[in-house]
């Protein structure tokens, strides 16, 4: 399919623009989404862009018992040109498919599925916000829709893709946060779905989620499901720390999420020449670095939050502060670059970014 | 709420009834469905049976794409006596609310939901078929509907029952099947939500089934996720064995699905006074088993196929082909007495049997 097969139904009552100087995150969606049908033995077909509209759908189709779904994260950025970017949107497509493998999902053609993604940003190239830290997220989804009670791959599926303009994640911006290491609740194993971006692995999540923040911490850092010792992720996000000079990060071992924020850093921390390795890191490790002063920062990497420094780890009933809490160096020059890249004020060594061009658009008859 | 807060609207239009002689599992549905909504400082409120309709939702709605979501299975059975008989449905009830405690959803009033429950079969009573080996399969399920994409508990669900007539789970009936143990994939672990119904589980179960089915079985053996030894489930189904006279099930330990067929099987093997024991049993005991020639029996439990006799394991390269692939004695016996309870033509010791009444229906306006 090529993108003047993408017919487009442009909405006939705009919605009125929000603050974008007081934005939520993900509660507010633009005016048109984009949706096409898979159906067994026919492939996908029917690409469009329509009014943002709710979903009608049986109460049997397979995404609502089996949770035979996923989904991608991703945003859009304008600068100061009144350019609209996109950050490395082919790795977030590349991602998808993996998903869609582990869950049984037919792939997607990565290529239509991103030509469909620029064109639907520059239908709404008017809600990409204008004001410092905002941008536009855009969520790629992929749902089973047959109406069946077996549990089996479903025959027929929708790709949709809806955007929401946002501010910060973390109301308190890049401020850091304190993470309590979970010790009773795991969030994926080896040969179960934790590398893929996948509902059950979020819907896992939320109990750990609720009891870190019901004692004042912002997530929960995973340990492996195995041993429980092995640091996996930090709430949504992947984990980097810094100890003795060395930037380490746990090694991609099938149960921690390919992070592109993640890669991201560790192409950046390579080109300035620091060191880096990806390896397995035990909660214990942490913590005798700690207590030999030699952690010096924590941070998380994600679409959402970018770079989420971490001032203060909870484990065994101890508060372990990093860096006084404060914002480590290399933590913030990674968030500054990687903002700065995605908004085109520092240079693009990676040729990272993609621009969306004012696309041909097709209007439904 | 009380059941007259239930309003009723009835179709205008019913559904032609399908051949019940010829019933595919899951995929035909009745003509109305139960629905309750849960809004954040309201509770539960606006309990109602509607017709049998799709669920129009925003596709930010929060079960899209973090699969908060859980779901229950049952069955009603019409008796020669024409009455219409559901089994065991308040275990249901206590395990949807555990579900929803490790999903972080609301808890239900068990009480009204299970009237409420009565009053749609009751609705829909020309629904449960009448033909040997058939039954009305019933879906209570939960979903989170908050259109919001931060990762966090929803603010709003729906209660929804629906409900489909069934021919028997497996096309070749109470024939053994043929299981393969699964040395890639995990189902899940402990710390995760291996023992909540919830839609993540079986999403993440799909791609070991279709290897195995590739290869000709019909489901799979879970081995447990740390260490890939001990025996979980089988499929969606807890499992049995008779070895050397004893019958032996895994132990619920945390990743374990609780079964209702399963804790039937249980009252009644010790009703019998056979010797049973739950315990952890690694795949290496029952290897050895089947070398000493002990393995007499195995059987998978659970609600959409009762009793699943298992007639050969695969596992490293050779077929442990269990009773001469015939299904065994107590798995026969158990597969009679349990549907016979079902169907009111065998004695009910436990009192399991709850009858549905003709109910009171209040009209919507």
């Amino acid at each position: 399919m090529s993108s003047n097969q993408i017919k487009v139904e442009l909405t006939s009552a705009k919605k009125q623009k929000p603050d974008f100087a007081n934005l939520p995150f993900g509660k507010i969606f633009t005016d048109h989404m984009f949706v096409m049908d898979y159906t067994e033995g026919k492939g996908w077909h029917d690409a469009r862009i329509v009014p943002y509209q709710p979903l009608t759908l049986d109460p049997a189709a397979i995404v609502f018992h089996y949770g035979q779904t996923v989904f991608e994260g991703m945003k859009a950025y304008l600068t100061k040109e009144n350019e609209v970017l996109l950050f490395r949107p082919d790795q977030n497509m590349k991602r998808l498919n993996r998903s869609n493998t582990r869950i049984c999902i037919p792939q997607i053609d990565e290529e239509f599925a991103l030509t469909a993604l620029k064109q639907l940003v520059a239908v709404d190239r008017d809600w990409v916000p204008n004001v410092e830290g905002t941008s536009l997220y855009i969520r790629p989804f992929i749902i089973a829709t047959e109406p069946y009670l077996g549990v089996a791959a479903s025959k027929n599926y929708q790709f949709i893709i809806i955007m929401s303009p946002v501010g910060n994640y973390y109301a308190e911006g890049i401020n850091p946060v304190k993470i309590a290491v979970e010790q009773q609740y795991v969030r994926a194993v080896k040969g179960g779905t934790g590398n893929a971006k996948t509902a059950g692995n979020y819907a896992a999540s939320l109990a750990a989620q609720e009891v870190a923040e019901k004692s004042g911490y912002s997530q929960v850092l995973w340990l492996d499901g195995k041993e429980n010792k092995y640091i996996e992720e930090v709430g949504s996000m992947n984990i980097f720390f810094k100890i003795n000079g060395e930037v380490v990060t746990p090694e991609l071992n099938g149960s921690i999420l390919e992070g592109i924020t993640r890669d991201s850093v560790i192409h950046l921390v390579k080109h300035w020449g620091l060191p880096i390795v990806e390896k397995r890191i035990s909660i214990n490790e942490i913590y005798k670095a700690y207590q030999d002063g030699l952690l010096e920062e924590a941070f998380g990497t994600g679409t959402a939050a970018v770079i989420s420094p971490v001032g203060e780890l909870y484990w065994n009933d101890e508060k372990l502060v990093i860096n006084g809490g404060k914002i480590g160096e290399v933590s913030q020059k990674l968030y500054n670059t990687i903002t700065g890249i995605q908004r085109g004020t520092v240079p693009d060594p990676f040729g990272w970014n993609v621009k969306v061009e004012d696309e041909e658009i097709i209007l439904a008859i």
